[in-house]
């Protein structure tokens, strides 16, 4: 089954401890194609400005990513700059143009609407659900957000949040979203406003699946070296879904897969700047580190 | 096989958004004691004062606790008080009344210098170092400590981590220890230091065992109401040890095994205040626990 994914492409400027790049590939559509394009097919839906460079993409249309529904406005792309502190756990945004992004307003092609699988990436709440509205029913809706929309764009969040399957979110996010400091406790909370899933993204702690009546715990991968953060979630959300997509299946014990797929996929991404490591990385590389997985946590 | 703990016995006053209580058990040697006795027998050294209220350890004695080694001096008791915020990860030290732990010089009864496994519970690094010179070459050495000594009498410690082969130790020591950020490099640094097994806490993310050639992750236990963190490290510890010393096995895959119990009794310790939870608590609980452990991170 093929996957739709609704969200920003842009050029990225990233200083970190190990070096900087200047307007390198970024944008959670990007990223998430970049990643569940190992898995299935992908219909991507994004704007760009007519300096981006084309050809840089091009990896995506070789990989099966269809580009028909991205978007090439007269002006600017997307461009933000970020600097990490040598953690690598804190950024500081340098400065965000939005460009064309500013009045990003997502049109399906005809043939994207039977979409089954959907991730909305970290758009205005209002936006994510005009995509939904122009689909025929797909079978699994993932959304992810941020702390930006949840402040500003409350009620369009939760109106929203009644028509996905599976929000993807961080501890911070989980916390201020419920209002309630325990993070099993706000899951329930986050439970009764729509989405029966939560994946909650920990970062170097690893993350959560909870479902009505299941936990799954999902390490991080240990990495000696991490080189630049940016993108790791959405990447994460592209083998997440991917991985669904492509067996379309989505009990618990596959997203259970799913999850170490997402967590195998985001720990490839952070090993180089933007998506060069997604973009030389091998199916084998993938399987290997999946299977590294298993041995990790495994005790009995 | 039986183990041997030398740490603190205490009276804790704790406040909690939950609840108080005054001049409750606690220290170290007693939540580690209270946690091993599931598993096998223990031989304790500690100090109290004679206001000390033995009655309330007796359930330790009924459960294979050799408390010949606690010391009953003249005076009071060591008292810790302490307040806990709202989320529980931090918490605030009122008043440390060191009292008869002041002076506290361990010194071990004939029949407990030949105990094969030893938990050095967090003391001063130079009186770790003064129990192990009194015992006949123990099968396994494990250490905690903290910031504090780390801080205050490094070169001791690194005295005492030269004859350690397991060092318990949480994110930030071991950020401040190693002076690596990056707590994958930092292990490596700390394993030259003598420990070639880290095993590190990281509180409701779970723990990590680093061994030389291997990493194990095992997840915290999701927990909808905690209500008093305190001596959850030395309660992992208890079942950690406890464990290792009762199947007297100390290869890797067991050692893996021995972090899920060690989260297993931790994952009670925090139900309650104090070690409430462990007088109470069955074999058969933290059986079942343990259960749920794997069904936590099974995925294939």
């Amino acid at each position: 089954m093929s996957v739709l994914v609704v969200g920003s492409a842009a050029l990225d400027s990233i200083e970190t401890p190990f070096g900087k790049a200047d307007d390198a590939l970024g944008g959670s559509a990007i990223y998430f194609s970049s990643s569940a394009s190992f898995f299935t097919s992908v219909n991507m839906v994004a704007v760009v400005g007519n300096d981006f460079p084309l050809d840089k993409i091009q990896y995506l249309t070789n990989r099966g990513v269809d580009l028909s529904g991205l978007s090439i406005d007269e002006g600017k792309t997307f461009r933000w700059g970020g600097r990490y502190n040598l953690d690598l756990n804190d950024r500081e945004t340098l400065y965000t143009h939005l460009n064309v992004f500013e009045n990003f307003k997502p049109v399906l092609p005809e043939h994207y609407k039977s979409t089954p699988y959907v991730f909305l990436a970290n758009i205005q709440p209002q936006l994510q659900l005009d995509v939904l509205n122009q689909m025929h029913k797909p079978k699994l809706v993932v959304l992810d957000t941020m702390n930006f929309w949840i402040e500003r764009t409350l009620d369009d969040l939760k109106k929203t949040l009644r028509y996905v399957d599976i929000l993807i979110i961080n501890d911070s996010e989980t916390r201020q979203l419920s209002g309630e400091y325990n993070l099993f406790k706000a899951a329930r909370i986050i439970q009764s406003m729509g989405p029966k899933t939560l994946v909650l993204k920990k970062g170097e702690h690893g993350a959560m699946l909870i479902t009505e009546d299941d936990y799954f715990w999902a390490p991080a991968y240990p990495l000696e070296t991490l080189f630049d953060p940016t993108g790791a979630g959405d990447t994460f959300a592209g083998g997440f879904l991917g991985y669904l997509a492509e067996t379309d299946d989505v009990s618990v014990q596959n997203l259970r897969k799913a999850v170490i797929y997402g967590s195998t996929l985001a720990s490839f991404c952070v090993e180089k700047f933007s998506v060069q490591r997604l973009i030389e990385l091998t199916k084998d590389e993938i399987i290997d580190r999946y299977n590294q997985f298993i041995r990790l946590t495994k005790f009995e």
